[in-house]
């Protein structure tokens, strides 16, 4: 089916993406509507398009968000919808495993896109911090210690079953998605997009007989630091920190509204990860 | 429920598990019927019960098969079972995951067992050579080299997409049963038994960046060698071996029928994780 | 050769330690000279006793160090001796590796030591900083992202030769006597301390191929970050932290002056390891 | 130093190297005495050559090899010598860390190899079995389960001290340039070749604590199957393979005498880890 509304997000510190956005806009400007975000806007000094928040674009009718720059740029556009929007990742610079489109391919790619598109669900994690919503995790949430190479003390629960009580660096919650991010340095396996689960990778862990854990996604998983004095920071797909102290409760769980990813290309999750990785 | 029909099978060459089930069987023998499996009426020279294969007992009425030994006894069991019996674990001896009973509360937990029980259910893995079916494996199928120290080449399918061709020692394809065995001496993560997958751990690779895959336990895996003239081996469980050269075939999927395990305790399996491997 | 004098340190915060402190020069301050370190003798209210700085232990004729407390207490007497005396760790608490000598067995241990000693010569890493000497690493020196979570990029030079260009969230570089701490966390591997090498030990690199590095103790190593506005540390054996930014360049090699422990038992390096560690 | 005499050795299953070897024959026969190796001279039918077993090609007077094949050549060539001539490879084919010139490159580095050459030396592990001396290892010896994926218990001796009792599929005994062989592929360090040093590498040990070690290349290392029935191999450099059973003692330790090798470029050790590990 034919899309008549997108909305469009660049990376706004990268010329080259805000270049490749009005690009895409004067390409394309006269066959569908285009919501652009107002941090590409405003450099681009639009005016004739309507300009309209991320979070807003589902509910005034984007049908699919083209996001330009890298994992960065899509990540943080996925945060800000309650339940988002298909993302289309071009990718301007390196390597990134959420933006697909190659510079010199975006123009045409849209224009098939445009004709009808299919898409891809990732799960999300849900973080809340002493009950109050963060913003969810496409790639991961990570525990970890805010002062350099201090080893941090910490229980994690599974519903309600106590894990393990770790003592190392911190800890990397991912989805299958963040699976081949943070997670996979840390040590993680490679988890397939179509397994309904989370991974924990301790980082750093003083104990040696610590393996990741891979767990169901829609498990509840509790962290609590055990030792006082402590001073630690919650960060969420790289892009938000926030403090946490001995008394605050984190909670993970798998989000109501997935991450959706237009499919772009053929090319498998296997071929992807040999692609990139190795 | 109350049970009527129960197995019993023991590690025939292991006489405190001989001593163990003849306990048992006086014990209980009046109370419930009793199905013997043939290796464990011989030497204990029982003529007057049922003596009755293994993969028969549940067409004959049993309800849960009682398995004395270790690991080994209950992994022989499981494979004997087309659409497997629950199985009750009696630990005679070294450190086990799927025997979760002691000796000394032996009577106890079955005659409590015997008034109602629930049970597990874990997936096993479906494994076929050149399209003919090997044993179920519950913990896990290995592809290894024949020749010690001889590096094999393989590539390994999933769902008719290449995931990888490794040069390796071999590979284990565990689920999240086996997670917790070979694949985590391998370097595996530990799989909570609710996830609904299996997991891809590389022996020794030769490629540095290569890593465990978790994978949809229903997908279907294929692997085949790709370089010829090497020997390789594919072993079921630590019981069972083929041999396999380059042409051959090896799939590997869910399995119809699950394992189960009959509930004794109210332990969790983090519990039991963090008892038995740290 | 009996000893006549000796030098004394506890962990200032630690009242067990300070106890244990006014215990043994309660007990041997008839027969030993013993000077105190002003951290100690402070909360001891100590007067009729010599007060003199752990630097300046050596010159003044002591023959070796009691350090009461933990690893912490141990490195940071080392850290401040040019030229190191022997050190005879009391563990006051948890698990420890420089800290032999249990409270309970401290008097009778110190008895004995004092009718005369043999120690070993543990390597230490001397670490300058832009050209300027910073406190010698016992265990380890590690070079660590100050952002939590954020990638740092930098070089590592061994010998004026390029050994890799690492995305990391940082490396951390041991001693032997160290391999059994923050390196081991990170994946390092144990180091036989008669071995002359250090070991370089990435932190959650992003390249998957990254591998521990053993190289000569006497190599010169330098590291320097490539990518500019990123914000690093380096933490000195877990206790003196220095902020490094772009054109920072720290070098470490071999320092000139080995740490010495007192040897207390007979215990091999090997079972003691196994003891600590499994 | 002019070079008047070296000796020449192919792998005689592939036409390439055997056809190189008659090449380089060709033009450096007249200039310089060629020793020919019988297994290479065999299938070339070459007649007015000296054909000399690898092992006496020193005490007539050879002052260099070249071996041309892979690894496998080399190692296999080093073996047959009590004292190793400096060995020079030439790469017949897929990647090689012993073997350095690239055939295109060969005449033109044997002609300034031939004016005069340094070499590295490198250490080999001296390997007994019962007592009866086997074949040195320059890059490795391997105790493996000759039972595919049947684990083994073995304990290691360091210098007569309990380094560990393992259950594993095995250990790899490794020298600094076996560090990135065998011994990386089960997860152990790469050694600088400067290190004078063996690491020790379990091959899927049981325990999950269980590290790679690093020890004293003079050291003396024992391993003993300890539980009896279980069938062993031990395999040096992937070559040699001899079975092993529960009496019997494999001791390593430095030998007398090094490998060498021909410098043939200024490559460093870091750039050629590099190039060739990732």
């Amino acid at each position: 089916m034919k899309v008549n509304k997108i909305g469009i997000v660049a990376r706004c510190d990268n010329r080259d993406a805000l270049w490749m956005a009005q690009n895409i806009i004067d390409h394309f400007g006269m066959k569908v509507d285009i919501l652009v975000s107002p941090d590409t806007a405003k450099p681009l000094g639009l005016k004739n398009y309507k300009i309209v928040p991320i979070k807003n674009m589902r509910d005034l009718g984007a049908e699919f968000l083209i996001s330009i720059g890298g994992d960065g740029t899509v990540l943080r556009s996925i945060s800000k919808m309650e339940d988002p929007l298909p993302v289309l990742g071009i990718n301007m610079g390196t390597l990134g495993f959420l933006v697909d489109v190659n510079p010199e391919d975006a123009i045409e790619t849209i224009g098939k896109i445009l004709e009808g598109f299919t898409y891809h669900e990732r799960i999300r994690l849900e973080v809340t911090f002493n009950g109050q919503k963060l913003p969810s995790a496409t790639n991961e949430a990570v525990l970890i210690t805010a002062r350099p190479a201090k080893i941090l003390t910490f229980k994690i629960m599974v519903d309600e079953c106590e894990m393990e009580e770790l003592r190392a660096d911190g800890v990397v919650f991912a989805t299958p998605t963040g699976s081949t991010a943070y997670a996979m340095s840390a040590g993680g396996p490679i988890i397939d997009p179509r397994v309904d689960a989370a991974v924990i990778v301790p980082l750093a862990p003083f104990k040696l007989s610590a393996r990741p854990w891979v767990v169901p996604a829609d498990s509840i998983l509790k962290i609590r630091l055990t030792i006082p004095e402590k001073k630690a920071a919650i960060v969420i797909d790289g892009q938000y920190t926030y403090s946490i102290t001995e008394n605050d409760v984190v909670t993970l769980t798998e989000a109501k509204n997935p991450a959706r990813f237009v499919k772009s290309s053929v090319v498998s999750f296997y071929e992807k990860v040999q692609d990139k990785l190795t």
